[in-house]
C-alpha cells in the first residue's frame, strides 16, 4: 500500500455521495467553503442508484400502462396492443442513473468540490484516511459530514443467495415479469413494487406482518388505500405470521398463520420488507469518540452534529426516517451550519409520499396522532370523484383529507391519495410552515377546472361549505 | 301567454346556472336562505357546456396521445398502433356534460334550490317574471344575483354559417380532424384549441394579431412558450394583420400580411378569438336601475354589488375577466354577502392557466408588471431539465420563474409551464396569500424525488442556493 505523505487540507470533508451527501457539499461549497467529497462506490447513492429513482421509474412505467385502460374513453383506439418489456425499461433505467449520476459529478464539478473515490476512515476528529486499491490518502479537515447511508436488509430469515428470494432493491433489477409475486411487509417500498409489478401484469399477494392490520398512514387514508388494493386484485393479508418462504422448483413456497388459519402460498418470487443497516463499521468513528446507538446509528442534533460538535452526520446514518426527503434536508443544514450559518432542521413537518395503486401522500399530523397529541380536531374528505378535472381525466379514484384544531381553524395535517396528491402536497406543506387558518385556505382563487379544487372544497369542508361534497 | 297569479317569493334569486350562478345559489343555501335559481338554456352555462370542461377533456386526449411518443422509453412497446377517433371523443364529450350538468342539478336539489326553467327579466328591483314557453311566472325576492354569463363573438368579420370558418367553442363540436387549422388569436382559449389539434395530428398555424409580438403572460414564460409551440411544429406569424379568410370549395383562403410581407394561406379549416358579449339584452336592467357600461357589462363592486346594493352580479356578465375561475369566486362572494356575511373578492392574485402544448400556469405579478409598480425585484427561472422527476417521466420541457421584492424577500408572482405547473400554482397561491418570504418556502421539507422540488428550487435560487440549478 501506498501512503501518500501529504496530508490534503479541506474546510469540509463529507463521507458519502448519496443525496444527504452532495447536498451537503454543495451547500457549504455554495457558502464559500473547499469541501471534499469521498464516495466509495457510485455517486447518488442508494437513493439514486437502487431505490427513489428506480422505484419512481417502474411505478410511472405502471401508471402509463394502467392509463391505456382509459384511452378509449378519450377517443383512443389501438391501446389493447401496448405491453410492457421489462428488458427494455431495465434499460432506462440504466440510461437514466447514468444520466442522473453524470449531473451530480457535473454539479460537484461546477462547484469545485474535490471528488475523492475510496473508502474512508477516521484517523482522529480531524483527519480521515481515504483508501482506493493499492492507494491511503489522508485529509485534514475542519469540519467533516458523515452520510454513508444504509444498506437494507430483511429482519426475517431467509434463505440467501436464492434468484426467487427478494429484498431491498432487488425488484428493480429483474430482467422477466414475475408471474406471482409475493411481498411480506407494509411500508411505503413494498407498497410501491407491490403496485408497480400489478399494474405490469403479475399477480400480486401482500402479507401484513403480526402486528399489522393495516398501513402506517391516517386511518381514513388506509381505508381508501386498502380498497383501491382490493380493486387493482391485489389480494392483502392481514396480521398474518410468516412461518417460512421455500424456493422448490420454480416457485417459492410460502407458509403463513392469518387470522382465517394456516396457509400455504405458491409464488414465483417472494418478497421482504428490509430495514436499514447504518453503514458505520467501516469509519472507525471511535478514533474521533463519535457515539453510536447500539444498532450502530449516529444520533444527531437538529444543526445535525454530533456528539462531536466539529462532525456531522446525516440521512440514514442517523436513524432519523429513512427517506431520501430528510437525507436532502439534513445535508443542506449541515452544510449551512458547517459553513458557520445558523441553520436547524424540524423533524416534524416531514412529507410521505408513496406510488401504489394511486399516489399518495401524507403531512403533518394524522387524525389518530392529532387526538393523542391532544387536540380538539375538525376533519373533513373530499372524494376525488366528485372533482371535476378528475371527471374529464377519468381518474376518480382518491381523496384529499385535511385536519384542523377545531378552536383555531389551524391546519394540522394532509392525507391525500389520487391523481395529484403529491403535487398539492406542497400546498398543505406551505400553509403547516406559515401556520395557515382554514380562512388563508380558501379565501384565495384556484384554477377551474383542476385537481387543486379537491384541495380547495376539502379546506372548505372543515368550515361546512365544501360546494361540491355530496 | 298565462301569467301566474301567485308572486313566488324568495330570499334570494341567482339568474343563470353557470358556475357563477350555481356557487351564488349553493353557498347562499348553506347560509340558511331560501333560493332559486333560473336557467333558460342547460345548467353549468358556458363553462361547463362548451368551454372548460371540453377544452380539458380536448387537452387531456390529446396530452395522452401524444405522451405514446416516450411510451417506448418505460419499456411499453405497441404504442404506433395508437390513434384519435375524434367522434369518440365527442360521444365522451356529450357523456362528461352529462354526467357533470346531472351532479350541479343533484347539488342545487341537496341544498334545497328551487330550479326554474325560463328566460328571466327584472320587473322592478324587488321582483321577477320567468318566461318559459306559454307561461310567465313572477317571482318576489329579497336579493337577486344576476349570472346570465356572455356569447362569445369574434371582433373580426367573418363570413358566417360557414363549417370551415369556427370561433368560439365550434373546434369543440368538429366530427372530423382538420387537415389544417389556422387560427387567429393568442388567448388561452387560441392556444389550448391550436395544442390540442397539434396533438391530435392537424397541422397548425397560429396567427398573432398586429399588435401582438408574443402572448399575455410573463416574459420569460412567453419565450418557452414559443420555443416550444416550434418545437410542436405549430408555425406562429407574429405582428400579423388578417386580411380576409375566404372559404372556397373545401378550403379556406386566408390572406395575411406579416412583417415579412403579404401571403395566403390555405387551410382545411380557420379559428378567429372570440370576445364576450354580455347576456344582458333581455333582463330589463332599467326596470330595477342597474347600471350598465357602453358595451353592456355590469360594473360591480368588490361585494360583487351593482349599483343597486339589494342586486348582485357575478362572473362574463361583469366583465371583470372572463375566467370561470372568477365567477366562481365571485358567486361565492355574493352568495354570502346576500346572505349577511362580511364577503369580498380580491382582483389581484387571479390564477390563469392554459393547457398548452405543456400546461402553463401564472399567478401574482410578472416580472414586468412589478418593475412597472416600481418594485426592486428578484427573478430565478428554474429549468425542468434540472428535475430528476422531469427526467423519470420523460417530460422536461418547461420551467419555474418566480419573482420576489428585493428588500423583502416577499414572493410577488411565479410563472410556470411544463408537467406539474397547474398542480403546483396553488403552493404559490398560498404563499402569496399568506404573504410569505422565501425563507418561508425552503424551510420546509419537499418530497423526492417529485415535481415539487423544481419549486423549492426556483425559490432557493432568488438566494442563489438552488443545488441542481446550472
Amino acid at each position: 500500500m501506498v501512503v501518500g505523505d501529504f496530508a490534503h487540507e479541506k474546510d469540509i470533508l463529507v463521507i458519502g455521495g448519496g443525496p444527504g451527501g452532495y447536498h451537503a457539499a454543495i451547500r457549504a461549497a455554495q457558502l464559500g467553503k473547499e469541501v471534499a467529497l469521498i464516495e466509495r462506490k457510485r455517486i447518488g447513492g442508494t437513493c439514486l442508484n437502487e431505490s427513489c429513482i428506480p422505484s419512481k421509474l417502474f411505478a410511472n412505467a405502471g401508471a402509463t400502462l394502467q392509463s391505456a385502460h382509459k384511452f378509449e374513453t378519450f377517443g383512443i383506439t389501438g391501446s389493447s396492443s401496448l405491453s410492457l418489456d421489462l428488458s427494455k425499461l431495465q434499460h432506462q433505467k440504466s440510461e437514466l442513473i447514468h444520466a442522473l449520476t453524470q449531473g451530480v459529478e457535473a454539479l460537484l464539478k461546477k462547484h469545485k468540490i474535490e471528488r475523492v473515490q475510496g473508502s474512508a476512515s477516521f484517523i482522529s476528529d480531524s483527519e480521515i484516511g481515504v483508501e482506493e486499491q493499492e492507494r491511503f490518502e489522508k485529509y485534514k479537515f475542519e469540519k467533516a459530514i458523515i452520510a454513508t447511508g444504509a444498506v437494507y436488509q430483511p429482519d426475517t430469515n431467509l434463505p440467501s443467495g436464492e434468484a426467487r428470494v427478494l429484498t431491498g432493491a432487488d425488484p428493480y433489477e429483474l430482467e422477466e415479469l414475475p408471474e406471482h409475486l409475493v411481498l411480506y411487509g407494509s411500508d411505503y417500498i413494498t407498497l410501491e413494487i407491490a403496485a408497480s409489478f400489478s399494474k405490469f401484469g403479475t399477480k400480486v399477494t401482500l402479507i401484513l406482518d403480526e402486528e399489522k392490520e393495516s398501513f402506517p398512514f391516517d386511518q381514513t387514508l388506509n381505508r381508501e388505500l386498502m380498497r383501491l388494493l382490493k380493486k387493482q386484485q391485489i389480494n392483502v393479508y392481514k396480521k398474518t405470521k410468516l412461518l417460512h418462504a421455500l424456493p422448490k422448483d420454480d416457485m417459492v413456497e410460502i407458509s403463513l398463520v392469518s387470522p382465517k388459519g394456516e396457509t400455504t402460498l405458491e409464488a414465483s418470487h417472494f418478497y421482504a420488507m428490509a430495514q436499514p443497516q447504518p453503514n458505520t463499521k467501516s469509519l472507525r468513528l471511535e478514533a474521533a469518540s463519535i457515539e453510536t446507538t447500539s444498532a450502530g446509528f449516529i444520533p444527531i442534533t437538529t444543526t445535525t452534529q454530533t456528539n462531536n460538535p466539529r462532525i456531522y452526520a446525516v440521512g440514514d446514518v442517523t436513524a432519523s426516517g429513512g427517506l431520501a426527503v430528510e437525507a436532502i434536508k439534513q445535508g443542506k443544514v449541515a452544510g449551512e451550519h458547517a459553513a458557520g450559518e445558523n441553520s436547524e432542521w424540524d423533524p416534524d413537518i416531514c412529507p410521505v409520499i408513496a406510488h401504489t395503486v394511486k399516489p399518495l401522500a401524507s403531512v403533518g399530523l394524522t387524525e389518530e396522532e392529532a387526538l393523542h397529541e391532544g387536540y380538539e380536531v375538525s376533519t373533513n374528505q373530499f372524494p376525488l370523484a366528485s372533482n371535476g378535472y378528475a371527471g374529464i381525466t377519468a381518474d376518480k379514484d382518491g381523496m384529499v383529507k385535511v385536519i384542523s384544531e377545531k378552536e383555531t381553524d389551524v391546519l394540522l395535517g394532509y392525507h391525500a391519495i389520487g391523481t395529484g396528491s403529491v403535487e398539492l402536497i406542497s400546498t398543505a406543506i406551505q400553509a403547516l410552515e406559515m401556520g395557515g387558518r382554514i380562512e388563508d385556505m380558501i379565501y384565495p382563487y384556484y384554477p377551474h377546472p383542476s385537481i387543486n379544487e379537491a384541495w380547495l372544497e376539502a379546506t372548505e369542508g372543515l368550515l361546512g361549505k365544501a360546494v361540491h361534497g355530496m
